[in-house]
């Protein structure tokens, strides 16, 4: 009997490495994890998660034949297989990753940054099987995104393209440091450390009463907040208006871009459904150029939050595997 | 003796429509053209043009081979290879002109606007022969774009991809009303009628003496106030600074979505040289995130401004040709 293909995805965080052995139905057959954080050294960190994906791949027994490994990380870069100057993971400078894999393994190796992974995934896996120009934007802690023009991945002259997130919402004129050393990016509105900023500045701004006064902002989360709007408190509501509005307004800016047929919203806050979606969509439209209002879909992620990260990475081994 | 090969490059204009024979060198053979207002006909306007070309051909005697017809046109869509609601030519709504040439013709026939076929001229004839991912920026009456990704024109799933000039520069907070029904698009700022009402906007808010003072808004235009830098009037170099900031400001978000290689100018604003370059540089620069810093060229466009859109129109078949 013929072997069925699988390829591991493999998730780098700061805390932890998760990897899953994935099928061509986005299936994940098998799970497991590193910790991230208690390598020093990164080629030691590399030889440990190759044994340990190795342990796991064993434990499937003989009916599967594996294609290749997929890697997402932050900073991920996908035309030199490096991450380039993490900030949250223990290695400094720029880490020739797939190379260090590679000393293991004659399988394809491919390594690219977390929205790029989910892009990839929703094309193999989710709701862009039968798209060729879309745009995946993932709202974590930060605004991730990833370009897909013509069935293809946009990676850029450096391998850095689609930081949208670090486009500027209000040039000039807001005071809203960035993580990345400039003020006013899309990311510190839009993300789920950008809603808890708004929530405090509504309730800097006006007098109405609510539970949110009664947390610190080391307390308060995106879901804290998602809560609090179904419960119908008005700051939390606003907050979610304005969120999806700035989305929504740079959206437009996107659109003018690449033209994509629709955009595909992951992560914690497109949970909250119509509490984003709406606003932002109702914002895209209202700032589109006329040739393109109407046509282009705002849409949920249909990768499962939970195993995303996995998946996404995962998808581009196929992606390369079927050129 | 080998017939040599030959495109033909059509720019449809308002008032005319030039059209001239192009070799793989980006050499203009021969030129012609006919008025393009006195056809109320699209029909019979083929007709004539498809006619005058032939006549054109047979002059070059028997040394070529023709491959194909690129045009270029306002609002020109390539996915469908139609003239789509153009505002300032003869005819409405959605005019199929590919299909209208193929009545006479079995050879390539490719339509598209402007700025698409700026970028494709620049990679098949000007300065970004070797490049795979750059941008041109046209500055005309307005602000086109046309974005080179993997070596590829991105179209976009409606074909309308690179409406930078359509992007907000000021969101909600400008008052210049944009010929496309919104406020405050960079072509506002950024192109020949942006650089005017700049112009006014400073001689409005300040009291310097300027021979500009003497002009109405309808004498004014691109050029003189170029003149007017070049001889140190401080309203036209104020302008082209505030002009370079805009632009420059507004390419630093063009990096963060397709992460070029290269940005060319096109234009007439583009020949003030470093009155528009060095605050658009300078400006850019300051507004990149950290991973693109030092890495995009902003250069000027190596196609001639006379016949640049006779070249990039043609330059489309060459693509074709050679997939």
């Amino acid at each position: 009997m013929a072997k069925k293909q699988i390829v591991v995805g493999i998730d780098i965080g700061g805390t932890n490495t998760v990897f899953g052995f994935v099928n061509r139905e986005g299936e994940i057959i098998s799970e497991a994890k590193v910790k991230t954080k208690e390598f020093e050294d990164v080629e030691v960190y590399v030889a440990a998660l190759y044994e340990k994906i190795n342990v796991t791949f064993r434990k499937l027994g003989n009916s599967y034949e594996l294609l290749g490994y997929g890697i997402g990380a932050p900073m991920g870069n996908i035309n030199n297989g490096t991450i380039e100057y993490p900030s949250n993971l223990p290695w400094k400078g720029i880490i020739p990753l797939a190379d260090y894999f590679k000393r293991y393994t004659t399988l394809t190796v491919t390594v690219t940054n977390d929205a790029n992974a989910a892009a990839v995934g929703e094309m193999i896996y989710g709701g862009a099987k039968n798209m060729k120009n879309f745009v995946v934007i993932t709202l974590g802690s930060g605004l991730g995104s990833g370009l897909v023009v013509d069935g293809k991945l946009v990676y850029g002259a450096n391998g850095f393209a689609g930081e949208i997130g670090h486009t500027a919402i209000r040039p000039g004129t807001s005071n809203r440091m960035c993580g990345c050393g400039r003020k006013g990016c899309l990311e510190t509105y839009v993300s789920a450390s950008g809603i808890k900023r708004t929530v405090l500045k509504i309730m800097a701004d006006s007098i109405e009463d609510s539970p949110l006064r009664e947390l610190s902002f080391n307390e308060l989360n995106s879901k804290i907040i998602h809560e609090a709007a179904l419960k119908g408190d008005h700051i939390a509501l606003k907050a979610f208006e304005h969120t999806g509005e700035m989305l929504g307004f740079k959206l437009a800016d996107v659109v003018a871009h690449t033209d994509p047929e629709a955009i595909f919203l992951f992560g914690g806050l497109a949970l909250a459904k119509d509490l984003i979606f709406e606003p932002a969509r109702e914002y895209m439209e209202q700032h589109l150029l006329s040739i393109y209002k109407g046509k282009v879909k705002l849409l949920p992620s249909e990768l499962s939050t939970q195993n995303a990260a996995v998946l996404g990475a995962s998808s581009l081994v196929w992606t390369l595997k079927e050129i």
